[in-house]
């Protein structure tokens, strides 16, 4: 079997990147994490081996964590998501599939997190897909999976991933590389514009989370079992 | 024991509203079905007495209806909910709960109803409670539960509710008779202006439903066992 292609995580310092990055080591799936700075990558990948010794995690500056996988992770705070897009621009390629993982948090302008800010494009997913080199298309997914339960490997997951992009087989792309962490489900949600709506969903869990002091996730009822990427 | 206040719901004849009829009917839970005719708002109870022969169900005009319970569920297209709002002007009381189910699918203006409408207020809710008389406070709910899956009998519900309004105790008020229907459990989902993002999912939902051939609903991982409305 050929070598599994590496998952680059932009902002793979922050606690989503390191989170899902804890996630796929555990399921033997090579991750390149991205930083402004080549040493911050390096030592997030270190804090990621000592949680699953042996894993095949590296850490690299952000335009060459992009290069090393087709399919790139963005999970960057919206605050920084033009800035970390600007600068990817000469990194991405046509073909690549970047994932927008930002949520326009009212929070990243001093507001409340369990608010949000309206975007011009409609969607976080939306302006990065503005913001794109030509021939890279953004698929939008892993809003609602809160990074402490992705970083806490006793914590068995069992929710859903909402996905959404203008495209099915990037969308299902995606959702494979989602599905190699167990107990994670990929859901097709529609159309990237869809975005807008899955994007707040974090604000609303944000503010049940605070109520129930709980780590919420979504879960959608009543789908038939079949595999819908198949 | 006390018989138990009936539950006016305005908009009965529609989906929605008979939807519920049936399951609180089945529950032994008395309704009053409201409709713009007396005579319609018959004929729609008679069809539930149909579905749960013996049940409590009957049939008035709206603001009769709205006048027989305090807790009121409106459960009309949202083109439809500013005039049924004027119309219950002078027949809403201080003290009553108007639990606005109301969704601004773009459909209400020949759109898409996998898409919505920017509300003034912020949400459906948000204009509801503007539009009720003084001392009537509005909770936000059942935006996700579906009709078709109310209204099949033989269907076994297992899915959330998500409640939205600004005083917890309305919310409990409103969260009690929503368990009164086996399978749902009601959710705290924060303040009334959450009711703009949980109004949001009920265009995502159909989205989902038309890729899956489902019925899909809504429920919260992760969230304690706790009777969180005790």
């Amino acid at each position: 079997m050929a070598e599994r292609e590496p998952i680059p995580i932009i902002g793979g310092t922050g606690a989503l990147g390191a989170g899902l990055a804890t996630r796929w080591a555990q399921a033997g799936v090579p991750v390149v994490l991205g930083s402004r700075s080549a040493e911050r990558a390096e030592e997030a990948a270190a804090k990621v081996l000592t949680a699953v010794p042996g894993s095949g995690v590296t850490g690299l500056e952000n335009g060459e964590a992009a290069k090393q996988g087709q399919v790139v992770f963005l999970t960057v705070p919206f605050r920084a998501q033009s800035e970390n897009l600007n600068n990817l621009r000469e990194a991405l390629a046509p073909g690549q599939i970047l994932v927008d993982c930002t949520v326009p948090l009212a929070a990243a302008v001093s507001g409340k997190a369990t608010r949000s800010l309206g975007v011009w494009q409609g969607s976080a997913a939306q302006q990065a897909q503005e913001m794109v080199p030509e021939g890279v298309t953004v698929v939008a997914a892993l809003h609602t999976v809160g990074a402490p339960t992705l970083s806490d490997t006793s914590a068995e997951l069992g929710e859903d991933v909402l996905v959404c992009g203008d495209r099915k087989a990037d969308k299902a792309r995606v959702a494979r590389l989602i599905e190699l962490i167990p107990g994670l489900r990929a859901v097709n949600a529609g159309a990237l514009e869809m975005a807008r709506i899955v994007e707040q969903l974090t604000p609303m869990l944000i503010s049940v989370n605070s109520r129930y002091k709980a780590h919420a996730g979504i879960r959608l009822t009543g789908l038939p079992d079949a595999d819908h990427w198949a």
